[in-house]
């Protein structure tokens, strides 16, 4: 048996959260290490060494560290096929990986901790423009995605198929991020039923930050 | 034969310009079809019943319309696999994939149009407040790219092994942009070497925004 996987990460990161979903939906066993952001443990000469862009998550594998989200969760898909993150179909996988894509890329890095920083500091926004600012990019990212599963074949709540897929992966850590500042989540009832379908599996409400060793 | 691809997209648009990359990388044919982003044909009626978010790129395919440009990336590795812009191995396919989820995730949608109107508009920070921010944020992300460049085994002036992969597909854009907002090079001088390797090869310098038919 392989060395086990080390997850550094952090609690509420939305982006170690996807993590954590795919590695207890495959049954993929792991150690969890936090990585305080607030404290700046990202910055530590230890953590740098690891990762030198300073972020979480960074998954310790024995074939070395790897680190960004998205290119952690296709290795795991790759390394355990089953169950599987992504359909066979090629344009069915483009699908699914777009709906991913447009959190990973279009919301999560302009709302994240790094971002709302400078905006409520720098920019003089303070803390309630910053939280403005991500309600804004949020509420926008989620019309698109909203209208995206709408037109999806999702059943039991899902947004693809009838399973948990990358699609539920990049969407509930996000959700989890909108409810903290406070989106109004009327106008999206199928990301909300998602949501809610992915976390009434067991393996998957395990890895909610409430359920993690470092929540505050 | 399948009916030929048509990607809707922008020159300048730096997504635009990856799936360009791609495709003229593996000589797979395309139309393309002006989207100006400035005029605002991205929010066109006829433009978001193809693509609901309204970005670009889209790209019309035999199975449909794909967005989201890591998406498309990884459908054109898909059903073109050679030359490949992916590694074998998967540790390998991940440090590709890291690479280029840093500039995908973490340097590009914070600089894109849209965060830096609403910088230099709502935020009150104007054109030159913004051109700040955006240099800001892509040397941030190239103080980090550079190391891994540095810790890679790249030959030939690319990133990983002898040839372009998806590390420079998503490099070239952002090097474009770097010098659009005036970031100063000198610091990047592996990641200065990558873009000119992967741009000295005839296709992939066509794919430039100053040779699209929509170039200002």
């Amino acid at each position: 048996m392989p060395a086990p996987l080390i997850l550094h990460g952090y609690f509420r990161s939305g982006t170690t959260y996807r993590v954590r979903l795919a590695l207890n939906h495959k049954g993929v066993a792991y150690e969890t290490r936090p990585v305080n952001l607030v404290e700046g443990a990202q910055r530590s000469a230890d953590y740098l060494a690891r990762n030198p862009q300073g972020l979480v998550p960074a998954l310790e594998t024995p074939g070395g560290v790897l680190t960004q989200s998205p290119a952690i969760l296709e290795w795991i898909e790759e390394t355990w096929p089953e169950p599987a993150l992504l359909p066979a179909h090629p344009v069915r996988r483009a699908r699914v990986r777009a709906f991913a894509a447009a959190i990973g890329c279009d919301i999560h890095p302009i709302q994240n901790l790094r971002v709302l920083k400078k905006v409520s500091g720098e920019l003089g926004q303070g803390q309630e423009g910053a939280q403005d600012w991500a309600r804004h990019w949020i509420a926008t990212g989620f019309e698109a995605l909203e209208k995206l599963a709408a037109a999806a074949d999702g059943q039991g709540g899902f947004i693809f198929g009838d399973a948990p897929t990358m699609a539920e992966i990049y969407l509930v850590p996000q959700m989890f991020n909108a409810r903290r500042f406070g989106v109004d989540l009327d106008a999206f009832p199928r990301l909300v039923a998602a949501d809610a379908a992915a976390r009434a599996i067991p393996e998957l409400a395990a890895a909610a930050p409430e359920n993690q060793p470092d929540a505050a």
